[in-house]
């Protein structure tokens, strides 16, 4: 296993960034901005089999979820998907597999208007499969969502109901939620912005450290699927929900009908990355999330 | 193995592009135009180990060919180069092996003024590195040079020297011909162009068969490594040299002399993707080139 936090840790030293990029790697997207002012995003991500999907996994649905994936880093910034980038490096597996992974990842382009662009095939030299995929997107017309806008005072949402994701199989399923994160961009509704893929608490945890406030969360408010408990359901991710912050009392009221549901769980308090239970302790015992 | 060539054939059917994609996948990039007009280039290029570099090839020179492979990509439509994208999945290595892979990128990508804006790093079930990088450019305002443009009549060139590249350790120390490209595109030099990366012969008839000519090549004068021969050099690929097609009768005159020099190799004839020896002979004995 990779000790992926030290290495992220390290790369901000090792890769030097232009002005042309007016998002650092860090966020749920990087973005950047060409000579007429044009604002893009951009993210990229991998599906690895044996760590993201199962061997036996229908190929099809394996590739819609890699597409939805970096779909949902997108809706995170409330931007709007437009070209995707694909690669597939496979031992062991027919064609017939392998157009079965790109055609589920067609089909759910297709469904968000999404052109696949380009990508690579090539030959992985140990039976397996491990795809990536990088999505460009432009910027909503009102400015990215990030991860460090939150205020003390700000109220916690989360988009849909979380838990035992992965068993379900949800995992593969999911809807991204480019309307929601696109309708709270556009209405200037979120101050800050994720999605839920390493588990909510540790990914309300990276909101809370970028915006330098602590997050009080009720965990008996977090919309749970049947099928899940707690506290499972607060740290096992690949969820996919929105997590944001919002000054406004009373979003439910604006809400648009056709979104998915919004819950409020919780507020943002003094404080610089805590997370709190609303029982006023500290939430530590708990294991706070998978980085895959 | 992958039968890439079948799989390449069947993604036209599979993936949809809307008329935002001005350049489609199968060319060395993509084209996209955002709503300004402008238009920028798209690649992504995958290194994975015991397949493009060996175990024992230092992981800074193995980052420092991958962010070239994907730079010659760019080189060969004659655009320049911006912000990539980098993917690492892994099993068995070290944080330093990784984070020394990722000063190879990070290095290259300084010479080049590209910024990494982002990526992935993720575990990978077996033992081995798959690395994949996507970059991003800008079109040539001349418009990019794809491989369709050569008619009956124009020379073909290759730039540099090739051969025995894997073997001798070239394929990890190449420079991609970032400027030769750029100086083809902005004096509309070049009618065609790719980069060898497949093989000469394989990636001529590649540009012969889009560009719905033939090409008589002159194999005695392809310029060759010292330590290369024929018939080898001729399809052992990893080359990453520009072969192009112009209409300028002595392209040598108006060559830069900063640039690396071009060699004029042959001359397109009527028909329909065949390669054909100055001789007359059609090359068809040989092995066409290494699909990777």
């Amino acid at each position: 296993m990779i000790d992926e936090l030290k290495l992220l840790g390290a790369l901000p030293g090792i890769f030097k960034a232009d002005p042309s990029v007016t998002i650092p790697p860090g966020d749920d997207c990087a973005e950047f901005v060409g000579a007429s002012g044009e604002r893009y995003l951009a993210a990229a991500d991998q599906l690895i089999e044996g760590v993201h999907f199962d061997a036996d996994t229908p190929p099809e649905l394996a590739g819609k979820k890699l597409l939805n994936r970096n779909l949902s880093d997108i809706a995170a910034m409330g931007g709007t998907p437009c070209w995707a980038l694909l690669t597939l490096a496979a031992n062991g597996k027919s064609s017939e597999y392998l157009l079965d992974f790109c055609r589920g990842v067609a089909s759910e382009a297709a469904k968000w208007h999404v052109s696949v662009i380009g990508g690579d095939c090539a030959a992985l030299d140990k039976p397996g499969v491990a795809a990536t995929l990088t999505i460009i997107g432009k910027s909503p017309a009102s400015g990215a969502v990030r991860r460090s806008g939150a205020k003390v005072g700000d109220r916690i949402y989360v988009s849909g109901k979380i838990g035992n994701s992965y068993r379900s199989g949800r995992h593969l399923t999911f809807q991204p939620r480019l309307k929601e994160g696109a309708f709270l961009a556009a209405n200037h509704l979120a101050t800050a912005m994720l999605d839920v893929s390493d588990g909510l608490l540790l990914d309300a945890k990276r909101l809370a450290s970028e915006s330098h406030v602590a997050i009080e969360i009720d965990v008996k408010r977090v919309p749970l699927h049947e099928d899940a408990a707690l506290p499972q359901a607060l740290s096992d991710g690949e969820d996919y929900e929105l997590l944001f912050t919002t000054s406004v009392e009373n979003l439910e009221k604006v809400w648009g009908k056709e979104l998915a549901p919004v819950t409020c769980i919780g507020r943002c308090i003094p404080g610089n990355g805590e997370i709190i239970d609303a029982s006023g302790m500290a939430i530590e015992g708990l294991d706070l999330g998978y980085v895959h």
